[in-house]
């Protein structure tokens, strides 16, 4: 139930058995289908869910109903909107199960809760947060100053090297911000 | 010497006047010329920089010569390239002092020991990345789906609302993705 959670908590923290076993007290397991919406635009996002098995996605919606794929998260990654989860603002963002998945869902009151009385939670946070704002650094320098080509290539040899073939070409496209016309011309290129 | 660095840390977490003296001894203050660079592209980025007085910028450059604005720090802010003080890459972005600015550095060995022996710095750094990481967000989500227009529209009304007038147009046209014209055209829109 928890072994991607252990996982990738230990690889950032030295932690006790004790206190993992508290800390798994304040997450609540769910399964979510493909396709199923873990948030829905419009909604405030009250809970952060991390990925035990399968994958999600999130995306924004334009006005012509294309839509902008922020993140992936596939198992031992974590996904919400933060924006929303520490704004309290409604969410421009939607969450979808790109497979059927089971993910751990901890609500706002038991995140507050685990960094108040366990610093070691807060060292992890610390730490996920800082390497979760690194790779947002990255895809926005990606995004704003790199050509088609080169967000191809870097996309292929970035975290998600090896989990391509789960992710349909129109979302692809859709996270590197180009066209699947586009993107099929690029990955024609990388193949000759 | 540290009043932005005290307002800014007592805005975030509790912390004692002891406390806030020993922090202050792992920071150097640095005076900054307008248009000095406090970080060259290709040089690994192995500090933080604090802004107690003036601005700076960071931005990466592309083939062609153009700049792309990562962000802008003014009073108060942190600037760094996270991305290279995290990973020991080369950075990818330059940061510039937009005016004559006095900054606190921190190295990353300096940085290492306050999280390690001051759980208050820790606390302040996880809400401090949090925010960023937020922010950021926010920023990835107009760079890839608003129009030129919903884009400055935001940048009036988010976190540089009555620091306009500190940054010359071709930046902020720079910021936001768009072409200075098309910058020109959108002003000329809000203006009437």
């Amino acid at each position: 139930m928890f072994e991607e959670l252990e996982k990738a908590i230990k690889n950032r923290v030295n932690i006790s058995e004790s206190e993992l076993t508290e800390m798994y007290r304040h997450f609540t397991p769910k399964k979510i289908r493909k396709k199923q919406l873990l948030l829905e635009e419009g909604d405030i996002c009250n809970r952060v869910a991390f990925v035990e098995k399968g994958a999600l996605f999130s995306y924004s919606t334009d006005e012509k109903g294309g839509i902008h794929i922020m993140q992936f998260a596939f198992e031992g990654w974590w996904m919400s909107d933060l924006f929303s989860f520490f704004t309290n603002e409604p969410s421009k963002l939607c969450i979808e199960a790109l497979e059927d998945s089971e993910v751990l869902l901890i609500s706002k009151e038991k995140h507050a809760e685990l960094l108040q009385k366990m610093p070691v939670f807060e060292s992890y946070m610390r730490q996920l947060y800082q390497n979760a704002y690194v790779s947002l650094q990255r895809r926005m320098e990606e995004t704003i100053g790199l050509s088609a080509e080169e967000k191809y290539s870097r996309f292929l040899n970035g975290p998600f090297s090896g989990l391509l073939s789960r992710v349909p070409q129109h979302l692809i496209a859709s996270y590197l911000g180009i066209t699947p016309e586009t993107l099929s011309r690029v990955r024609r290129q990388f193949a000759s």
